[in-house]
């Protein structure tokens, strides 16, 4: 069996790797992979180019092109996939070095795990030298080289996890940083009541949000460099400008070779990462769209987990056993400085817009019992569908140790408990951890009190 | 309607504020209490002996008899119940100061929360001076005072919740310490593997662990106050010992009485916690049994989680709400410095005890991504049931942040979640909290391998 794999990392090489375990000599796996790295945590960019991981790009890389093919992966890396033939069975590609050199490659099976771009809006100045993006290991290597010059002032466009990210990681050079953002506060994947409580934390750490206010252009100062940000409000001083503006999936092989893409954008694939209509054809990671449990509905959620669990079930189901990816609930995780945010689910502002009739609680605790002096507070929204009760999302913006808890709730939502259930829950107290009663039941009960 | 409560603490004190606060003057609600402290952290007495927490004794407390007297509450302060006739519906009780004035109570319903006491088993010396227990505020005074005597070296007796607790107080106050059990390793609600590494912890932090071997006498120093612990081995020089060898629950009232107890001791009670055979006799916290949902057993586990949410069930079906406690799964946590220890479900070996055929996986992992200079060991084991693929437990043992964890893992044995559908499920990953499969998730796909 001939497999090809287009993209070399979290769902490309697991699947690979899942795949040569399983079956060893009786597979051909060949990886196209349009970058020089393999299997490196993206997720992590930020935080080194924040300076908290030692060493160069090659920390945060899980498992190198080298080390795949000494498992027996056939790795070319520099490789970029140039068009797909389903009916041929053929994919075509060029050396990225030296792109007259056309290669084509068939199949049995096909593997797409093309990813995500970063979202580019045709903003003028965008591409000005000092305008960043944190991608890739080589946007993160750019990024670094640019903090080396020692710039003073930084400009966060956008606001959502790598914008917050990035915002932390200019506090931690030591930058003047304004972020911006069209949204009124940062992160909109949740509510804004909750969001409004990570713009209190960027002010106590120095940091300026501005929300309703994008990005209009980037101004170049006499070196050529970008120099200032400008908005509808004034023009911000920046040395540098790190771009955080979204992510939209890499679609356009599938696209061209009328595979189905979603209104969410991403590849449509079946309960066992099948690309719909394809037999042979496979996708899974930030190229792909996903059934949301809590919806209903296709989501566009590209994250690590995903493309991880993708990969683990595309490589069993071509070894032949019977896997499944049933879904996901919209769990996520970040943290701005000691300010931890998490969510699941819906937001009320989600569930609103899908016509749910929703009762919302937000409560105010401590992440240990409130007579430890180094508490710190926590907030807990809660969004319950009043027709039946159920959980259907959660928020938490808290202090050390309050983000992971989310996955309690995500559990929870997993199994469409209801806030009743919820309360019901045995959940772990000892007083450096909690209160006892646990925030989320605390939240639970309160939106109890709301159905009557 | 006249309600007597006999006993102050979580459920006594949750049950009448949930009912007064529900019927107001359609009920009259008396309090009986044999300590002169209402409602507060028990499970807080470790940290502030430790000097944890700021102030005295009623930094814990988290409402007092006048704060309760202030909501409508009859209140009696050291006042001990001592008969309970349920066929007169009535409860004789004596003032604790002057036991002549003895008084009687007559119900209509009667809630039995007289929680629980430390085991004192009959060790020569145990009554010694110096010899200290950590089960209320008084308690707490005794060994706050002790430890202003500028004591070197601590013994302390039993490795249990409190044993730990009280070790990590010690270490606090620079004690020399030493920690004897009966097991072989600290904590016996978790298996004897992970709780090895608990011993390795207290090493690290100076503090000697001596397992499988039990406290035999206490000596007496020329002053008449403890000096030493003598077992087989040999005796550990103490200016101070702190005793931590479990509770069992007061139920004395309740057995004279002709209340139903259980094998585990605790009174036994239905899923209303109504007393299993009474209209009007209800029962919580710490003097009773729980159903347990993995083992479907009765279990005593007296817990301040349970207890509250005891008061809270009694007090709605009260005020004529219909109810429900449905059992507990067995969850807990507590730390030793920085090592958080947390469980759930069955262990490995009280699956074997309960002969289900159970499947483990032990793993290590890191709390964080690991290329984060910071981040700190975490151990996760499984336990899974061969016949259906049932997740019936799990265990953590790890650094700052592990332990809350287990939340997600009780929510999946509450649910009765396999291990196959908790590899499935959507949990927050960011590189600061966590590699991108969750360490539970790494046990279950391990575990998933030995059940092929």
């Amino acid at each position: 069996m001939r497999v090809l794999v287009i993209g070399g990392d979290a769902t490309g090489m697991s699947s690979a790797s899942q795949l040569k375990r399983r079956l060893g000599e009786a597979v051909d796996i060949t990886v196209l992979n349009d970058q020089r790295w393999t299997s490196y945590s993206a997720c992590g960019i930020p935080y080194w180019v924040a300076g908290e991981v030692a060493g160069g790009p090659e920390s945060l890389v899980a498992r190198s092109p080298e080390k795949h093919r000494d498992n027996g992966l056939d790795v070319r890396v520099g490789v970029r996939a140039t068009v797909i033939n389903p009916h041929q069975k053929q994919v075509s590609a060029v050396e990225i070095a030296d792109s007259a050199t056309s290669m084509s490659f068939d199949y049995d099976h096909l593997i797409v795990a093309t990813g995500a771009g970063p979202l580019q809006p045709p903003i003028p100045g965008i591409d000005l030298p000092g305008v960043l993006r944190t991608h890739t290991l080589d946007d993160g290597l750019i990024a670094i080289d640019a903090l080396e010059q020692m710039p003073r002032t930084a400009v966060v466009v956008g606001a959502g996890f790598i914008g917050v990210e990035m915002a932390e990681a200019c506090v931690q050079r030591g930058l003047e940083t304004v972020v911006l953002d069209l949204a009124p506060e940062p992160m909109a994947v949740i509510d804004t009541d909750m969001g409004a409580l990570i713009t209190e934390s960027m002010k106590r750490h120095g940091v300026t949000f501005k929300g309703q206010e994008p990005a209009t252009e980037f101004i170049a100062g006499p070196d050529g460099r970008v120099s200032g940000v400008r908005t509808a409000n004034g023009t911000y001083p920046a040395d540098i400008v790190f771009l955080g503006l979204g992510v939209r999936p890499r679609t356009e092989l599938a696209v061209a070779a009328g595979l189905p893409v979603g209104r969410s954008g991403g590849i449509q694939i079946d309960d066992h990462c099948r690309v719909q209509g394809y037999e042979n054809i496979w996708a899974g990671g930030d190229c792909v769209e996903n059934h949301h449990r809590v919806s209903g509905e296709p989501a566009y959620i590209p994250l690590g987990t995903h493309a991880n669990k993708h990969g683990r079930v595309i490589g069993l189901n071509l070894s032949g056993e019977d896997a499944v990816f049933p879904g996901i609930v919209g769990t996520a995780i970040t943290k701005f400085m000691s300010t931890e945010i998490a969510r699941v689910g819906l937001t009320e502002q989600q569930a609103e817009r899908l016509d749910r009739n929703v009762a919302t609680a937000t409560i105010s605790t401590t992440t240990k019992a409130g007579y430890f002096s180094d508490s710190e507070s926590m907030h807990v929204k809660i969004v319950v569908d009043r027709d039946d009760g159920r959980v259907l999302g959660g928020q938490i913006v808290g202090g050390v140790s309050a983000g992971k808890r989310i996955d309690s709730a995500a559990t929870a939502v997993w199994n469409s408990m209801t806030a009743s259930e919820v309360l019901d829950l045995d959940l772990s107290y000892a007083p450096p951890f909690s209160g006892v009663w646990d925030p989320f039941q605390i939240a639970a009960r309160r939106v109890l009190g709301k159905l009557d």
